[in-house]
């Protein structure tokens, strides 16, 4: 059977011709010079971003966390949407290695409006923490890949440097908004300070993402970098995979959108299941299941028996992400896979232990 | 003028009886061995909240932190109300110095819920946090004083219990809990794993705090208060006054809160100001200040024109504490210049240039 | 029988003058406003210390750690004697809680040379962590009371400041030091950013320890302060003790010393012990005891039965600390139970069963 | 001018062979699943070092101090000697992100001695840190590659076992060690609880370090890498770097060594320049300069200019490191150079303006 393999952007497989790219590539040693390809997708990545400078490195929980210490000290306080990314799935290292604290607030579908944010920038006082930054997540993972409106992004950052915070933007899926849009992505950026990208989600390079913002905050950025273990010698070669991916596939995501519209109007037209959040932006869809369907677990197991994989994300909740690896054919597959199984469970029909699931 | 001091129950003074006690109190060095005065404080500080030890310390601060650094190791996350003076009012140091994140939930007058809680707890996986503890404050300070039900304190300690999660009380008031609803401390600390009470604020000692829970955790817990600099040698000096305060204090607290409800009434009665939270359970009133007769510093700085001293703790609000060295009289007194302060805002009256508030 | 404690000067009681002090004190909220006795020892002390201002704290381990973290941030080192309380008898804080490094030197009985020093600090390197100050220990607790010769004082710190770092003196017997130079604790200061003395040791007070140095970094240390819950409120009842131990205590810091000396005398004549190191300048003696005569643990304990308290602080080295609690007539009793106890273990008498020992 | 990079053996190019098996490297989502290439790394890394299991990471610096992070917590401390790698050159990554006091023994070419260690570890005490880990370095960088003598290293790890502690082996070049001795690297790894490999660095892949250890360890392991922002998805791209660089370039690095030696005996013939420390194991040479010649940095400059590149590592010394990508007629000719250079700058012959060096 033909596994159609829904989970993540993450899983995508370097094509024969990012392949040969990688092996093609100029290298040299990062750490102590500078690695000559890993250095031109950092110019790229920059000049794309409209910012001064980048910096390469092996994961987007680094480049976030690493923002996040250029911007706070020990006993300053960010303000996040409560569904975020860099305060749910990076295990807390703000607080573990920066000793920095959170302060939540949560928006529809991962969505701020700036009016929520006036008046929680805290005074100077010895007994709180320092208000001094302000993280957005464009797309949002957790809102269904919600496109954040362009006009909120701006008021809130607007406010933010007025009110002498720094604005961090969390991009591991900006180029997808981009897609969606039309908005160029050094049009979203230059709301923030600083801004993250990942290389191997949508875009589809093994391995890297990257930290835009002012020379002077990627230089710091080197040295926390640097600490936390992500400097790499010969990174031309990941590095490679990923400038690829920047020059070829960040247009195709547009098919990805497409593809997840197909399976939102699936989920749509079947009973038992609903999307949740009602909007599909981009190439995420998450599904709420009915509880006289079974958990979100059970559903996601019956899936994987017809060949389709899919996140359960929790207890009630699917997740599924269109990308460069599953084509419309396959996405119309899913489709119809996924109708069949609400109604197969609707009738009560299980073919599968569940599963643990461990969101 | 007589000043009339409503900021906070922490600013009571020692009275002459409790002086005599600290000048004759026998004293050790409680950190080679065991200060005398301070082990029977400690003992009798376990007696009353029904646990095996308890730990001496010079802050509230310290007390809860060091709570939160038995519970939770790095990247653990403890539940909090998003108002809770752990979160708030500690300078963040759960993150700060123990690497722990805070998971912030909104209950109305600092009151949580346990169907609120259900389904916080993060499966076991490498991206997230582990959670490990709820804190519930009682009585709640931003709550205005607000005792927890006691019901839903059962409800939410049984289900973190039974989840594997531990529990810690920010007891800081709870004497004042208890004066209000006559529900023992130590029935109200059996649900609790760790209980912080503090002797210096409605029980007017001049100094001091404790934790209290079992042996191994308060044994561990001297660790961590070496660790943050609060080893005192001779501290009987102040264990004595907290004895002292322990003691003799905590039966008087129902004229505190008589008192509160002279102010609470007053303020009901005035135009321009309410009552914001509504009710007033024990010593704390808060009032909102409507923006027709100005921001909250302003109405503060009247009312200190007139001998009253207040707190400032938003924009537009201001808390007033009853105590021990605020008599009944005081309380009449004080309410009749608030109604004034207000009658004079109301008509545009300003003897004050504003100050800057730091809540 | 009477016991002679000579474990600690940390164990001195406070004397009826310095309770009637303690109990007539004028009290204020120290974390709202000010204690008006905490404000009059912070003024005094930094008078004497010749700094801008300085903060009292519950203890010393804070005012050292407090100091460490104005002058470090994470990342940052600080150089120091291997030997020397920071690095060894504070929990490894300045790790723990504020992510420094300590680079540590062996001088001998804890003195260090300019010459020791210059070379070490790390170039500017991604690799590397940032050396930032240099940390004195005046009098030296584990070189026997050691006073750091002036000059090596002096050159040490110039070089420091003329490198660029700071420095930091831990002072808790800075009075000592003075006592037995003449050199005035403004002279010995004025070579530090900060310095840390304490009220606790041979001064005599119940509790406490203050940091001095410039009104900006003091102003930082109530932050630093407060964050690890050493903000204490009516904090003058303890504040009083220091205080009238500042006042009358420094004076008398000669005579513990003189007793230091006959005790010193007494292990100089006695076979089987000696002193290590050799010298003693001030109030605190280590010997060190022969295989022969048993493990240091057992000299103690020997020494316990009769009457005499001492600390093991090594397998083979025994403690002994004079102070303002053991009179001239007390050190000669423990000066003959000294030789007596070594007398009878060298001939293999034993009355007590070894204990185990915490250094 | 060819230019010979003797400046590390971190600056190795990938081969064809190698880019051959880079490119056609199977790959799957190591974070959400398995990358099989990866996977086939992990388990030939720890069938190689006879344990358990092993996991992947970017760099070095990450594999050392998720080490530390897995057998101590805050508060703990390790020995290791004064001039290793995980002390002096990954930022204090186990102060700054861990909380971990190291405490430094120095041994002449980085070689310890037990003896040297027994004693070290601290008592049972609220004051001090919880000894829990020996970390050695195999081959060691700063000794100039030494080879730490096999019965040190055994009798060292057996004393720490016995004493209740863990130990980790720095083992970056510990396949020079093995090439170097004939002692095989799981004969080498038996002692260790932990033991890390970089296959970047001799062994000439791209990136990449490993972890190996007992099961339970690496999984801990994992979690921490994730923490750290070393979760790579398609991984096995870089993977299939280093595990054909442990297939294929394991055996070679004798010729590494041989070569060494040529420079060793040039140095050695050298007048003004001299072997610090004087034996050359492995592929590692450090020299120092006679101040009559000028600094290491200007030394290091004047090689370059001759097509010779260095590392100043202090102000007197520079290394060399030898590795695959310089052959022997290489060495020879960069031999001849040094030669040269001394000769010159003896006689005062300067072609180059000194070099800020930040070693």
């Amino acid at each position: 059977m033909n596994v159609i393999d829904l989970r993540s952007d993450t899983v995508t497989k370097p094509t024969a011709s990012m392949r040969a790219a990688i092996a093609a590539c100029e290298v040299g040693d990062d750490v102590i010079d500078v690695d000559p390809t890993c250095d031109r997708l950092e110019r790229r990545t920059a000049e794309l971003l409209g910012k001064e400078a980048a910096i390469f490195m092996p994961s987007g929980t680094m480049t976030n966390q690493v923002a996040v210490r250029i911007h706070c000290k020990p006993g300053d306080e960010f303000i996040c949407e409560a569904g975020c990314h860099i305060y749910n799935y990076e295990q807390g290292a703000f607080a573990q290695l920066s000793g920095v604290v959170a302060r939540t607030v949560e928006g529809p579908a991962g969505v701020l409006s700036a009016s929520q944010l006036k008046g929680l920038i805290r005074p100077f006082n010895d007994h709180l923490v320092r208000t001094k930054l302000v993280c957005l997540e464009n797309t949002h993972n957790r809102g269904a890949g919600k496109v954040q409106p362009y006009d909120h992004v701006e008021e809130i950052c607007t406010w933010a440097h007025e009110s002498g915070l720094r604005t961090h933007l969390d991009g591991a899926r900006l180029f997808n908004a981009v897609a969606a849009t039309g908005i160029s992505a050094e049009q979203w950026s230059r709301h923030f300070d600083t801004v993250s990208v990942c290389f191997s989600k949508g875009l589809g390079a093994p391995v890297g993402s990257a930290l835009a913002g002012p020379k002077e905050m990627i230089q710091e950025a080197r040295r926390h970098r640097k600490l936390f273990g992500g400097g790499m010698r010969q990174c031309g070669i990941i590095a490679a995979g990923a400038l690829y991916a920047l020059e070829h596939h960040r247009a195709r995501l547009v098919e990805d959108h497409a593809n997840a519209q197909l399976l939102a109007e699936a989920i749509r037209q079947t009973e038992g299941i609903s999307l949740s959040p009602k909007d599909v932006d981009t190439n995420i869809i998450i599904f709420a299941v009915e509880p006289a369907l079974g958990s979100s677990a059970q559903f996601a197991a019956e899936l994987k028996q017809q060949g389709v994989l899919s996140l359960p994300i929790s207890g009630t909740q699917v997740r599924l992400v269109t990308h460069l690896d599953v084509t419309e054919a396959l996405c119309r597959q899913a489709a119809k896979i996924i109708k069949q199984v609400a109604g197969e469970l609707a009738k009560g029909n299980t073919s599968t232990r569940e599963l643990e699931a461990a969101y």
